[in-house]
């Protein structure tokens, strides 16, 4: 994890941070409900490995992505519709750190924590607050699901960039999906009270 | 579409039906972001007549998941925690007709006023209402996205089913998934309020 703590807003494991309303309960069911088991675990540990010097080739394809739809970079955007680098920057951070962070970190209380944390900074109650801009207070709650498919698909071309067999790429890869349909999970919390 | 008035509490065209607030601009940029296009829409017509004559077996497939999961079954449990067989049975049959919709319909204002219904349907808002039952008042959002992943990759043997390419299964469950996490999308609508 090094380097993280440069990070701007990444308070990963901090005593300070709130913690999750999410029981330890709560994620061993949605493990199950993904069907996310023990060598879902080992293959996403092996996915980190074959990703981690390939982060920011992601991030370009992710940010292509959001920067070639209005409709999504306007999240990003000032009143005046105009993309705030700065803000792109600093997220853009964060999201390669979470790319590590689901892969190598145990899922544990303080994963849990930050996971809300991450939440909470798509949601009224934080966004464009750590970053100190003026953006639009919200993603909506139908982006952040729909992510689910090109944050799942994009990634199998580099898994598959390091000479693991087909299987391999595809055991990889279908923990990687599972990972990140959980992630959406948790970070819907928010969004729903107690309809979560 | 045999049958399908046979299948209680199914209204898809209804006039009755009221109107889903999700505009068809909403829905195009859904589309967007899920990255369905054409091809996609023509993949899903073909998993539809792939799938067409399975429905059952993937209903049992789900079933068996949602029956070995007691936090997922509950749902459909009365006070006491014992499975409603009569309301499994008609929720049944919805799911399968729910198949043949999503590859085989327009995806237009009927299509986009029966998914609210669907959504509705999963929320205090309208749970247990259409089949007069007595069961949990809601499923949980965290359920609703999390089933991304067993409605994703459980349908993918069956597409495998009737001696297409490998190419060919994979073009056929890439739009599946697509077009799943756009309906999970669409039925998180309710739980967002304004937020959505």
């Amino acid at each position: 994890m090094e380097a993280a703590d440069a990070i701007p807003g990444y308070v990963y494991g901090s005593d300070d941070l709130e913690r999750s309303p999410v029981s330890e309960d709560d994620l061993a069911l949605l493990k199950q409900t993904v069907l996310f088991g023990d060598d879902d675990e080992r293959q996403l540990r092996l996915a980190g490995e074959v990703l981690r010097d390939q982060v920011e080739d992601v991030l370009d394809v992710w940010y292509g992505f959001v920067a070639s739809h209005p409709h999504l970079v306007r999240y990003f955007a000032d009143a005046d519709g105009n993309p705030i680098d700065g803000y792109l920057s600093r997220v853009r951070a964060r999201f390669g750190q979470w790319i590590r962070d689901l892969c190598e970190r145990p899922w544990d209380r303080a994963w849990l924590d930050y996971q809300e944390q991450i939440a909470l900074r798509h949601t009224r109650a934080k966004k464009n607050e750590t970053d100190a801009v003026e953006a639009p207070e919200q993603i909506p709650l139908r982006y952040m699901i729909a992510f689910v498919y090109p944050i799942s698909a994009t990634v199998r071309d580099f898994l598959a960039k390091k000479g693991h067999s087909e299987q391999e790429v595809d055991a990889m890869h279908q923990a990687w999906f599972k990972a990140v349909t959980l992630s959406v999970a948790l970070w819907s919390r928010p969004y729903a009270g107690d309809a979560w």
